[in-house]
């Protein structure tokens, strides 16, 4: 019985058309032209070199889409336990008529080419879309990015900020800041007038949101004016900052950053946590790592110094949920985002969800993003999110506290939809 | 047939009348007068709040008790997600003939009004208890409490130190303390005097535990007489102390209140790891939260220096509970102690209660204390321990292991009640 | 139709015959003698430590088998709810014929004569192995251990080092170390010679593996010849080293041992996060604990220096979990392995195990070792780990994945013994 309600409550979550509020989608390019856009995802890619795929065989240079697709396609025996293998497979029988149970050196190479025939229809980023699920789709743009070319009703703008944050020290930063905003960064003064072009231009092109992607040590403070300027003069005059001062100058442009999303009423999603570059020789985008010594008591002074300002969060370490829902529950600007990373598979998302759903106002729950590369990800990682809310719903919620199933489903519509309009305003 | 016999053994677990083992019931007014009484619990107004509610609305001086009501009830529908209000309505339904299964704008005034005749009557705090299963409450008495006018029996006095030890720098509670046991504070001879003053009392009024909460960064240490009388006399020759004199005088305190523990054979009640005003203009009692990078290894000098105290241990944060475990499974002198605050939801409790069934010693857990402020309280927060209890009674030891009914109801009882007794010695 | 499921597919697990990669067995007396060797392993006498049995009445000096058991047995009833206990219980009655579900005061006697007389069969060893369903066992070997006088094909050695890299500062380490190789410590160079040394001898008697265990503290380092020697200089003249110069000259060997491990292909296992002796007045071996402030990154130049070698690793915290699964997944030479000591319970093995199985590459898991110190355990442990395995691959694989038992077998076949053979090369 339990069983069937789940399947009932599941079917009825299906329904709901999604906003997903967030995603790497290029909206020049959303959808993949072969498999090897799918199996070039990083999880894929890294996980075939975790099991022994040399790096030199997924890298080469000049390597052709099949070749490179055969040769992770030989690993995924290793893989197939995993829940990101069971996307793939899953996204292969309900988009390119895959019918085993898994991709294997007999079968690719028909799926490969059925794969690229229906990619290859003019409309199949709008198919996969609706097939999908999926009306609106959050991005991650470079601070730098025109914003042209797209319709930012389909693909929201999202100002990403980490270069600003953690590399201004870089020549080239300040330079693609200069060219983005014509403004050349000469102080405190000219650095503020920049990053206010730049939630100019964003919120003019319909961003919804500021974003970054914050290492394990960082913790947000005000910096005075003129100890920033000091830090910046030095930087300008070509010497080299002190790791202190480097600090400072993240620290500064971070809250100027939180000050504009104050001003322009930009929530500004916060991803805590990663170390970059752990493994520094993995594939592209698989050298990422953490440290879970971590605590939101880090971020104390920024949430209180800006009431106004909603900060979506999302962590890296599953054991950082639990401050999550400790701090939403407390403070009012903080709300829960989605499910990151190496937080993101069904051993973490069940216990995660569970304890935001019975601690966390309603209101304050963004269920689920994609963090996709590719369109065609989108549903099945919904998918993995909906089993297991319609799994919680069931149980906690319609067997636990006996809600009616119409009750449980306006919860799970919230956190799925509803919030995501509330919180972001779209 | 697991559901049916989760069922037949929680109808077991509720008949055990049963001791709460830590509240913050004031003696002479524990029972509600009105709906605002419980409403007016921390839990409701810091959802309310953090779901959008200004302070201001909550606490407006002058606000009677049914407009504070009606506004809080305005949010609930933004909170009804959460397990703090399925105990409010739970209770509504027992104890005040709330029929529907939500508080509403709709409803709630008819209920205020039942609720306030109900709890009118003159017998109410007794029928409230016999309701609730509730036989003797432990409190949380300030060190300076005449502990006088109510039932010691029924209210079991227990002396909260949070004062003495981290703010006998102010005047004020130097002062309460002298106004306490008649002796000024002249050095660490007195403060010795006064403190054994303090046990002196507090156990000629059949208090049968002192308790403390404390922050993540505190470690238990001996600090020298000499040391801590340097301190003692700077602080009161009105100098200010830097921050490590002012945590040495914490440890100095801490430590003596832990051998006058075991000189009058009371158990020290740890709960360990909140950090106290971290949302400062968050509501009453609203404004704390936790950094997670706490160990109990902190606590390693002090289970090694007072073998004959019993220590129950609360943790605040999820991810201390396997250490609370293990620190349990190996000194005799630590207790796990209930389900703490913000780890006081089924999602936490059930992992936690599970792994401490497995492997602290049966003799060795107090499995739930309600922390109430208001009677009304007890039942529906032990209702939830119960059925987090029944159901791992149910899957991990009569179905797993195959234990008879008896054998797993010995074993709840033992948690809910018998190590209560033994434990406390009431 | 879920539990039939588990109970088939528990059933095919249970016909492996298992390759046991960790314990403390002493192959010239694998097994138990009396019910006092398994009583006496260091889980019960700690678990009745903290239950109240005074360490006097478990170590007194030249205290008989039967009496120590008989003053263990009366404690069991404060520790029966530990799935410790469960595991003496479930041997008892697999091995030595008792019938009840307690070992009790009333029916401990006649167990210990039926089992005293089971032990002394001569073949017992040999019986205890083929019914707990174990072909071969690795061992931890002293550095000078002779590793003669028994067969090393059933034990498998392997080079533990604890004393190597954290007691070099004693003179009996260097003393046990001249004596095993013939070497004479007199610096770097020699220390070198010495090691290698150690690795030929354990190699030409088949060892597999080499192993340490870690405190939280510690962080791998390259250091270089000249500060090593430097450190090495003064320890060697008498003096004692300052607590930086311990560290680097534990790196120091740490790093030298790994360098062996490469170039001997010895994968080598980490077991980390043990304080020891956090409560030195314990019982024998129950003494040690943990502080969970603990990170997988303090490895980062390790697994990055040397790629050749595979690091199969135990983390004592259960929140460690997360980082290993993280770093396994990432990292091509980091493996998982087992569930360590204060993890080894069902209630942390099933999330723990449920997270590798969804996220690290099947190939890169060693599911579970027995850690025993008398083959006895094997199986009781062993059963434990495969009741969850069948259970989460019943619920997460042939459920909600869909794959067929045979698939679902398959992935439990190689996590319980086809890892161990490409892992170790047995």
């Amino acid at each position: 019985m339990s069983a069937e309600l789940e399947h009932r409550l599941l079917a009825e979550l299906d329904k709901i058309v999604l906003i997903d509020p967030h995603s790497h989608i290029n909206p020049c390019s959303a959808a993949s032209e072969t498999l090897a856009d799918l199996l070039g995802y990083h999880y894929y890619t890294e996980l075939a070199h975790s099991a022994g795929l040399a790096k030199g065989q997924i890298e080469e240079p000049g390597l052709d889409p099949k070749t490179k697709v055969g040769r992770l396609v030989e690993c995924l025996d290793r893989l197939d336990n995993t829940v990101q293998v069971s996307w793939l497979v899953a996204l292969c029988q309900r988009f390119f008529g895959l019918t085993d149970d898994r991709i294997t050196p007999a079968n690719w190479e028909s799926l490969y080419d059925r794969a690229q025939a229906k990619m290859a229809e003019p409309d199949w980023e709008t198919q996969c879309l609706r097939q999908s699920g999926l009306e609106r789709v959050f991005l991650t743009n470079d601070f730098d990015d025109s914003l042209q070319g797209f319709d930012t009703h389909r693909y929201i703008p999202c100002l990403r900020t980490d270069d600003l944050v953690f590399h201004l020290a870089k020549t080239e930063t300040r330079q693609r800041l200069t060219k983005a905003t014509g403004i050349e960064i000469s102080g405190v003064a000219s650095l503020r007038q920049a990053i206010d072009g730049l939630f100019r231009h964003f919120t003019s092109r319909q961003a919804r949101a500021c974003a970054i992607s914050l290492p394990p040590w960082f913790a947000p403070a005000a910096v005075s004016t003129a100890d920033a300027d000091a830090v910046l003069s030095k930087l300008l005059t070509g010497k080299d900052l002190s790791a202190d001062e480097s600090v400072q100058l993240s620290q500064f442009v971070f809250w100027t950053l939180t000050e504009s999303c104050a001003e322009y009423r930009l929530p500004f999603d916060l991803m805590i946590g990663v170390n970059r570059r752990v493994y520094p020789t993995g594939v592209f985008q698989g050298q990422d790592l953490f440290d879970q010594r971590v605590s939101l008591i880090q971020y104390q002074a920024l949430f209180n110094a800006f009431p106004t300002v909603t900060f979506p969060i999302s962590v890296l370490a599953q054991i950082s949920n639990h401050e999550l829902v400790s701090y939403s529950w407390i403070f009012p600007n903080v709300v829960t985002n989605g499910h990151w990373w190496y937080s993101n598979i069904p051993a973490y998302i069940e216990p995660d969800c569970r304890a935001r759903l019975q601690a966390v106002p309603r209101t304050k729950q963004i269920g689920y993003y994609s963090d996709m590369y590719k369109l065609e990800f989108g549903w099945p990682k919904f998918q993995m999110y909906r089993q297991i809310l319609a799994r919680i719903l069931t149980q906690d919620f319609v067997i636990d506290r006996r809600w009616s199933e119409s009750e449980a489903l306006a919860l799970g519509r919230q956190v799925l939809r509803g919030n995501v309009e509330s919180i972001f305003g779209v």
